[in-house]
């Protein structure tokens, strides 16, 4: 993409009522507009980066064998009544008429519509188990909402809804879903820790929160020094600099989250409900055994910049960013070094990699490189009389101090040995 | 995917009150599932030609230099109090209050939301042109609605919108548009007409309508039977029979039309109510030129079945299709048989062809074949006893009646020749 065609606009400053660091970063590199309180665009930036983490997810998902399918937000109220939630969570919810007075709410969740569809398809246990996710948008009626993308009103969410004949089944999936889970943060270049919280009485047991351990986080997490134990506040029962209880060895400490993922057992609340049985294989009707699995993508994109940014920007995961090169030569005005530009920029384009050429003629070098830093685009490659001279371009990582200058012929051999290619 | 393990079920009858050809058949075939009248989910099979649909759409916006963003639905009363549509369209408006007594329409479209936007980072004539597009989801509180997909409440649509400083910078990439919308509903196997509508007095010209002319269709158009003259009934003052206004030599013909896409010259309506000026190269300043051009995904969807199905199905053109190859071994029982399907299913997929490998054990042949042409694969691969005793499979196109058996080590051949690689 040429930069002086890409449709965005940096800000040098943003209003002070904007805090947290994602919303600030965000906003300032023209990634996302607030339409209003808790609702925001993606602008093209912010949508580029928003589709490679939905395309990552959309991997994962379709790996552990999860088939995809795509929800209303029109709910109608009487399944909403089916499970008393029209009245138990009805806060939450954005309630509305259509014009012939029948009342609906925009989904914050799909388990009455998803279990209502699963009720008609599935009879026998050789209709079992099903695995069915979405990438859809979701609506909240929060009493407060901050942080830009950290908590909003109107957001893409992506949820799975599985069910199973039984436990043992459902447990073996919940442990693959918590795998991939675990790939889809990691290639966020997300650290997680899988975190104990209340299942709301659904099951005996517990759900667990994907926690993100950074001082931007709403919520508090009691983890050990040394092993895998983690809880959240709401069920933690454990000090900070006390024992662990599960290893002994380690320490608790006490810190911030954010939560990016949540898995949760649903038990059979929903298939009772509406009447979602099946008949195994001795004959015996039973209820379905359900899980429900989600990761908002808002939340994820602005806590991927609170964990990977520093004081001049965003500094994007390869995986992520919304191109992987920024292209930047230093004299526009001198035709070798435009010429050369032009020609690794459409060369890097024949080798797939995605590239933001700054091609724009009346912007000074130093503005350049402030608006790559505020960007984040994981590699910078520059060119200038200077490198030309000896068939160079310069390269420097955008997590990195190091520069290094490396032979125009040997770029694409360096891009493959950094995993660009 | 194995057949035993997607999610879906095809039903053999479907409520009367079904009058449709493209509801019936997206109902019994499984691809939808209705949650409310006018609202429906795409289940697994749906959600595939959807995807497809969107994919072509996203690769022909981007072929015109359009950049992709993502607008909310949630859209605050204020903004479409400036255009005066929060009165003039307001009984098609889904109204909400949220929990501060804020009121906020469902975004039917989005002029509003990407105007204000527009005029954040537009200035100078050489911010301009911008063409932003997305595919999202639109409400409409429709007084009917009918006909499943083709006029939902709550639908996905792709919506462009392009800025210009002038009326010839316009013209020009309005025609590009509609290049890029005649490459689309080629590709979806539509023919379509370019049929002139109301502006709606934004400007003094006409709009344009995608027509596809069906018996199904809602929209009476008048056109020529030689030259290229359509215009639909609101504004045609031709008749039937009497000759065509354009050319002196066809005649005009009546017929009912389903309007799978719309271009349309905003003017200056939304810059204005927004105060999206520009300034020109001589410091004049001038307001931005508008024009917005849309696709409803669902409505094309169910065109594509309106004008491609028979007697037993939908037939399904070939880059949409939700899987390209049916594989259906006929005799399970026979270990030969099912051991060559199964390396037959492997080796497609390793071609990258999409592969419906029907490897259900308890349906019967007559059965499967019946569901076979209901889903509409474009290409039915059987493996018998009796082709394997050539070394063949049978190979049937679901749009034609021929059946031609083709050498097992010939497949990915006759493929790549069909162009089905």
């Amino acid at each position: 993409m040429r930069q002086s065609k890409l449709f965005y606009k940096t800000q040098k400053t943003v209003s002070e009522k904007i805090e947290v660091t994602s919303h600030r970063l965000l906003t300032k590199g023209g990634f996302i507009d607030q339409l209003a309180s808790g609702i925001y665009s993606l602008l093209p930036l912010g949508f580029l980066v928003h589709k490679k983490i939905e395309n990552i997810i959309r991997e994962e998902m379709l790996r552990i064998g999860a088939q995809e399918v795509f929800l209303p937000a029109l709910q109608p109220k009487h399944i909403w009544e089916e499970t008393g939630r029209w009245k138990n969570i009805g806060q939450i919810l954005f309630k509305l008429k259509d014009r012939h007075g029948k009342e609906f709410t925009l989904g914050p969740t799909h388990e009455e519509v998803i279990t209502q569809i699963v009720q008609k398809h599935v009879h026998s246990w050789r209709d079992l188990p099903v695995h069915l996710f979405q990438i859809q948008t979701k609506f909240r009626n929060e009493l407060r909402f901050f942080g830009g993308l950290l908590r909003a009103r109107e957001f893409v969410m992506k949820d799975l809804y599985s069910f199973h004949p039984d436990e043992k089944d459902f447990e073996n999936y919940y442990k693959k879903v918590i795998n991939a889970y675990l790939r889809i943060f990691k290639r966020c270049n997300l650290k997680v820790r899988v975190v104990e919280a209340s299942a709301a009485g659904f099951t005996k047991g517990v759900s667990h929160e994907f926690q993100v351990l950074t001082p931007a986080g709403e919520d508090t997490i009691f983890y050990c020094s040394k092993c895998d134990f983690a809880q959240n506040k709401e069920i933690a029962k454990v000090k900070p600099g006390q024992n662990c209880p599960r290893c002994k060895k380690g320490r608790i400490i006490k810190e911030k989250g954010i939560e990016v993922g949540n898995i949760f057992p649903l038990g059979t609340k929903y298939s009772e409900a509406f009447d979602a049985y099946y008949i195994d294989k001795k004959g015996i009707k039973k209820p379905i055994i359900m899980g429900c699995y989600g990761i908002g993508l808002g939340r994820l994109m602005a806590t991927i910049v609170e964990v990977n940014h520093d004081e001049a920007g965003i500094i994007w995961p390869k995986e992520v960013a919304p191109y992987q090169i920024h292209l930047i030569p230093v004299e526009m005005q001198d035709k070798h070094v435009l010429t050369t530009a032009e020609k690794i920029y459409q060369n890097l384009q024949k080798g797939s990699l995605e590239v933001l050429y700054d091609d724009r003629d009346k912007v000074s070098i130093g503005e350049k490189f402030v608006e790559s830093d505020l960007l984040g685009i994981p590699l910078r490659m520059i060119v200038s009389k200077k490198t030309l001279s000896k068939n160079q371009v310069e390269i420097k990582e955008r997590n990195k101090k190091t520069i290094r200058l490396i032979r125009i012929k040997d770029v694409i051999q360096f891009l493959k040995e950094k995993h660009y290619v």
